[in-house]
């Protein structure tokens, strides 16, 4: 392994996350709160951190796959260990409820500890905001688009980080690559502002959610979310939006290049919009009568909801904690699934469900027509069967990772369906779940080995599983140079 | 298709089971109970339609796989159709409720719908429990065993009917196969009759429990299962037969040839050993001091709650629906484990479970050293890709098929832990769940859309899922002859 490069990876990317929080920091001057010096002491002990590891030799620049991994894998660790130090610094939260909030945050999954959200000071809130954009598109691959002499090698590094059975790149250069794929986030991101706030949304407000729809990570700034607003337009705008930015990014750069066809040639795309519209009809159906009595009311909320869920944003605008258990299980499926590869969510993705979907097709065509050869193509392409078996792979590894993880979780003593869905709601990256961690509860109840464990389960879902168990395999460490 | 062959066969099930239910009608006679009526007409209506099958005329007894998945498929909707009438004649349920116990006793589920087992009439209790032996090892499988002109393509019978990734045969004849299986069940079964009589329990107690025990059903003839004789010494010999029926057969075959070291060097065998021991010691920990005060009820009611579950029987000593979450969601994982391949147990089983995890193993492995071969190795053999993504594939649907039957069960409106619960011991063929279907409850209070449901995922679990789902393909009704 390559060690003094993945140390100078690393010291890049604490001085990206120490300009990453200059913005919090003014937000806190403007504010005149005290939360200052808690952001400037993290960001000095990220400058000089950071600065020593830069100025480590490096020997010879080549990456290998295993190196992409563990520049991924350690970076995460300490983006949300320094990213936690904010929160734990301005007394906001104890150090293990610091860190699954920075991870939360990173992660964007949304979920929280924190019990008054409005009682927190405003830089705090922006800076919790702010990690759920930055995670979205993922710090490394920020960094890959930022700093100097980038090796064609360091693909590694976006396989690891970018959600997917198989991501690529758009163009030849990776740089080239990363830069495409911040530049349509952010300018999403900046029409998204531009509209909460013709809608009604105060400024602050608009940066605040307009940072963690894009992330698809769901923090607020309002204890009842985007509730809290009660505002038809505002509802409207964030629901097409995460919807926008669970679509595959890939797809928006073809769009650009003048193919608008992709979008409806692309099979998880059609897959994704399908199971919105059938989950907005059937939760409509089911509460209509139940929760509200009038049509529009219970689509209102409903398409509100499912967009919220599927894309594993985990903003709400009720609580659905309330709703018929029928509707309730729609929504944990949809914590399941997920929404595109290739955009900022989380959970196992529909392109993957497709996949697996069309792998069990062809197992059972195997034994109607046993010596007829069959290969499972997406989009027209021929799948290959590494990618196939990963992908089969990959969703025992979730659940398994999952129901493992409900168990320890369930030591607690909460009910099962809080254990259960606190994880389910943790590893797809989502926010709430139901029960005590409801979108009205928080995460706050559990015990630390829960937030220790409901963290690492967002580090898993977020990278995708195979990096952090790589880390735990002995021949990951072994000094063979392949 | 050869469907006068099919035919046929379904001539000589219909025979078979019309004989199965003669050890009943004998019970009804011997108790001169009214239920004897209702055997007699079944059996008379079995006979007639049995015998009109059996005169088709068979042009050429060529067997394809879809014919023998054909044979299982039907044959098993017959048996359960025709094995519901006693119970529908008798008055003891609607027709909907006894297919739904008639299904639940073939594929040894054992869940049931009857509210006071002790008031049933002893010829139906016979039957029920009979027809958890009679399906534990398969009516079809002994249908091979007993009827002549055996083609070695039934093997397709036995390979469609029997539990496990990759069943084959003992013996190179597959009638002496057939013939061997039952010869050892039935062994075991006489075995445990004789030690549950000396251990107290009165004859007719003995037979219903000792059948319902081979089969890993869980039919008892108490509304308190075995918990009612509060007798150790029949805990004990069940637990041990419960468990003796969660190996696979194969195994006491080899031991009868001389070879005992098979048991220690099955990775299966070892695998589903240690997660008895693992969970009977977690369980004990877990209820020692909340449900229990001393160490020696802990692991009385453990390891036969354990053993009880794993195997997948269902019977219960105790209200387990009342122990700490965390007790209960490790039993929930063991309903989806379940016990060995070629064992008359239900679930996933433990050899698939081992795939599993070797598979995801190379996944990790194949990442960090992308040009590496590794093929996946049980008991020493290597395991071709083929029977690898079956598995795996395998694990895929029975989820997706488990978690679409809990959300059409979730309509019923009954909690979410009753609905989920009720799916996983169904499709798993356990019996009890937790909540309203739990030890103390039963199935009676669900829809009749949920019982249908939770009645084709006993089928679907039973014949381990694609036997069903090919039915439901185009192109296995298709008239072409491969």
């Amino acid at each position: 392994m390559n060690v003094r490069l993945i140390a100078r990876n690393l010291g890049y990317v604490l001085i990206i996350e120490a300009a990453c929080m200059l913005p919090p920091l003014f937000v806190s001057l403007i504010y005149e709160q005290d939360d200052f010096y808690a952001f400037f002491i993290t960001i000095m002990l990220m400058v000089v951190i950071g600065m020593v590891l830069l100025r480590i030799k490096v020997i010879h620049d080549n990456l290998y796959v295993r190196d992409g991994f563990a520049i991924v894998g350690l970076g995460w660790l300490l983006t949300s260990i320094f990213g936690a130090l904010p929160f734990y610094f301005s007394g906001t939260a104890d150090f293990i409820d610091s860190i699954f909030e920075s991870i939360s945050g990173f992660t964007t999954t949304g979920s929280t500890i924190l019990q008054d959200i409005e009682g927190i000071p405003r830089g705090m809130l922006f800076w919790r905001s702010f990690t759920n954009w930055l995670g979205g598109m993922g710090i490394l691959v920020m960094s890959l688009a930022v700093i100097p002499s980038v090796k064609p090698s360091s693909l590694y590094i976006m396989k690891a980080e970018s959600p997917g059975p198989s991501p690529g790149k758009l163009v030849p250069r990776l740089r080239q690559t990363a830069r495409i794929l911040y530049a349509i986030y952010i300018v999403l991101t900046l029409v998204l502002i531009v509209l909460l706030v013709i809608a009604g949304m105060p400024v602050y407000d608009a940066f605040i959610h307009a940072f963690s729809t894009a992330g698809t990570g769901g923090f607020s700034s309002r204890n009842l979310s985007i509730g809290s607003y009660n505002n038809v337009a505002v509802e409207i705008i964030i629901t097409i939006f995460m919807l926008l930015f669970g679509v595959n990014f890939s797809l928006y750069y073809q769009a650009i290049k003048g193919n608008l066809k992709a979008f409806l040639h692309d099979e998880e795309f059609r897959f994704y919009m399908g199971t919105v519209a059938a989950a907005v009809v059937l939760i409509a159906f089911n509460i209509y009568g139940t929760v509200y009595d009038n049509v529009w009311d219970c689509l209102r909320y409903s398409s509100f909801q499912v967009s919220s869920i599927i894309t594993t944003t985990g903003y709400s605008t009720t609580d659905f904690n309330l709703w018929p258990v029928f509707s309730k299980t729609i929504l944990v499926i949809l914590m399941l699934v997920g929404a595109s590869a290739g955009s900022t969510c989380g959970a196992i993705k529909c392109s993957r469900i497709v996949l697996l979907l069309k792998a069990a097709r062809r197992e059972i065509v195997r034994i109607i027509h046993p010596r007829s050869v069959y290969t499972v193509k997406i989009n027209g392409k021929t799948v290959d069967e590494g990618t196939l078996s990963g992908v089969l792979s990959f969703f025992f590894l979730y659940m398994a990772t999952l129901i493992t993880s409900v168990l320890i979780v369930t030591l607690d003593g909460k009910d099962m369906v809080t254990s259960a869905t606190a994880v389910i709601a943790c590893i797809g990256n989502v926010g709430p779940g139901l029960g005590m961690v409801g979108p009205m509860g928080n995460f706050s109840g559990l015990s630390d080995l829960s937030k220790i464990i409901l963290s690492a389960d967002m580090i898993i879902g977020r990278l995708e599983i195979l990096p952090v168990f790589m880390m735990f395999s002995p021949s990951f460490w072994r000094r063979r140079e392949i």
